[in-house]
Order: structure tokens, then C-alpha cells, then sequence
């Protein structure tokens, strides 16, 4: 069973979380033993598993990229596209995490959310599979 | 067929080679050619494929995470937890690897190990979920 | 179905598209919906997802990696083996990624292609395992 989740982003660097919408597509599928994989169409969003509760740790975790991988540093697609750390984020993090599912329920700890990661945004259309074994 | 690993760390930073572990699950399993999903149910944690023999790479590794993602390098979240850099760490090398299945034996490369990387320790109850398909 | 890729590397640090070898093998599997792993058997090498229209990008990558991860930066590996960097950028990029595949085809977005990700070329016989489920 594949789904799609089609997201609006609002921000430039941006974490989202999509629990919610791929629990409910998990729970659809009845599958009782498994595994999703959470998958963008991306070259400048990923995807990523870590704490959600406090909302202070994606903006921890954005400001990290940023200083590791800042803007307009020199990067030779920026003359195509102005856009290069927003790749070299999307391909460190990388598209996709695959998370196993037991008693048809996806086996995530206590302060593990799955966030899908805008690094060139704001954008509409943003796509995420969810496919479920 | 899931089973689950569970680790007790010593170190603050630490990656313990579970691959032994790992292999005795996918034996167990009698599955002949699939896919091999080895989670983290942690938010603080990791797993890294690499090598193992030469234990210097863990340090390596270790010391290169430390170095581009420094403690207490006024993040957000450690004013609620002084955590921060275990999550971003931990968010970075990703909670999972999956890993092909080939004649019922692990597809690893001669030097390729599986790490646990506690970004948080010493902790006990770290769980390891293994998923065979 | 699981098939081997075999490459030949020809610099220390470099990404090769094999998006085309690995379409082949999902075709040739007949799988219509599932998932395709993309696994390769070094400690010295990655998989990555990442835009190859312009190829740029993929410099762009490596001189981010060499920057974040200098060569000979007083690694302890490198009294061993002198190539700790490599490992280091194997670990954080990792050896894998996972696809959907819908109606028979890989379900990468339009800007998407798989790089094999060499860190410590040249080398023969770099080889990378597709399993499609």
C-alpha cells in the first residue's frame, strides 16, 4: 500500500511534523507486521526522525545546517540556481527513513516524531510516499 | 519476524557494535533473500554502519560529531533539557540502517559493522528494534 | 530479486549517477509496488539522492564534505590506515537509501537521482547491491 501526503511549507528552513498523517495511513493499510518507508520527491526536503515535543529542537536543529552549511558559501550551482545549501541540507539528511511497525502501529519511541524537512521553501505541493509491508 | 536489542552505554558518546546480534536475528529468522531494518526507538540515539576493526574510527567519528555539532553551543532546547546536541546528533546520522539479506546471511562488506551510537549516555533500556523481511 | 552493481571509481572523492542501472533492475524484477533498497558493501563509500542535471551540485557536496570532514584532521585511524576522512564521510552519509516503486518504476521525484558516493578512490570493484521487494 503506497499514499501520498502533499504538504504546503510557509518558511525557507522549515520541520514539519507528519506523524499524525502517516500513522493514519499505516493504520489503513491493516498491515499488522512491518515496515513503512517515509519517502520525499525531493531534491531540497528530506526527512527526518527526532523530538517534537518541544518545538525549540527543530529550530535547534535548523540553525545547526545553517552553520554547518551556510548559505551562498562559495557553491557553484548557486550560479544556476541559487539554491546549493538547500541540496547539500536535502542530501545529508536524505529523502527517506523506513520504520518498522508492529501490532499495525509504527514502532516510533516516546520522543520520536517523523518530520519532513523544507530546505528551500515556502513551497506548495510538497510530496512525501508512505508505503507500507 | 521483529525481535528487539537491548543495550545498556557507559560513555556520554559511545557507538557499540552490534552486528553479532543483529546476524543471530536474521539466522533465527530463516529468511533466505529480503531486507534486514535495524531501529532506534530514541531520540538521543543512532545507527551507523562502519568499520569496527579498527576501533580508532569509532573514536574518530566520535570526536568529529563532537566537533562540528559542539555541547551547549546556545541551543534552544537546553534551557528544557541541556540535550541538544545528543538530539541534533542523533537526528543527523538518522535511527535507522536497512541492510539486504542474501543465501539467509547479512550483505555486509568485510569491513562494515553495525553500530549502536549513544549520543546521550550512560543509559540503560536503549532498544534496538530488527525487523526481517 | 537482488542484483549486483559493479563500478570502477577514477578520483579520491567522487558521485556517480547510477539511477540508470538501477531503474534496469527494477524493470526486470516485475515488482509493480514495493520498495527498492540501494545498499552498497563499503565502509569507505555512501549512497546519496540528489539532483545530476546539473553537475555542479554534485561538487558542491564533496567540497562541503571536505570542508566539514578534512583530510588527516589528527584522526587516530589515519596512523592506521590513513584514510579516516573516508570513513568518517561513509558514516554520516551512510551506505543506503530506500525507494518506492509504483506501477513498476522507481517513484523518484524529477530532480532525484542516486549517486554512488566514492571517499576514497580510485578503486575497482566497488560493488552496490539492489534488492527490490
Amino acid at each position: 500500500m503506497q499514499k501520498e501526503i502533499i504538504l504546503t511549507t510557509k518558511e525557507h528552513n522549515e520541520l514539519i511534523d507528519i506523524t499524525k498523517e502517516v500513522e493514519k495511513i499505516v493504520s489503513e493499510s491493516k498491515v499488522k507486521h512491518g515496515l513503512c518507508n517515509v519517502f520525499t520527491m525531493h531534491a531540497t526536503a528530506a526527512i527526518l526522525i527526532n523530538e517534537n515535543y518541544d518545538i525549540n529542537i527543530r529550530e535547534d536543529i535548523i540553525n545547526t545546517l545553517n552553520r554547518i552549511i551556510p548559505e551562498h558559501n562559495n557553491y557553484k550551482h548557486d550560479q544556476i540556481d541559487n539554491n546549493a545549501a538547500s541540496h547539500i541540507k536535502a542530501a545529508i539528511i536524505g529523502p527517506s527513513e523506513t520504520i518498522p511497525i508492529k501490532d499495525g502501529k509504527l514502532l516510533l519511541g516516546t520522543w520520536q516524531q517523523i518530520a519532513f524537512c523544507e530546505f528551500d521553501g515556502p513551497r506548495s505541493n510538497r510530496k512525501v510516499i508512505v508505503s507500507v509491508k
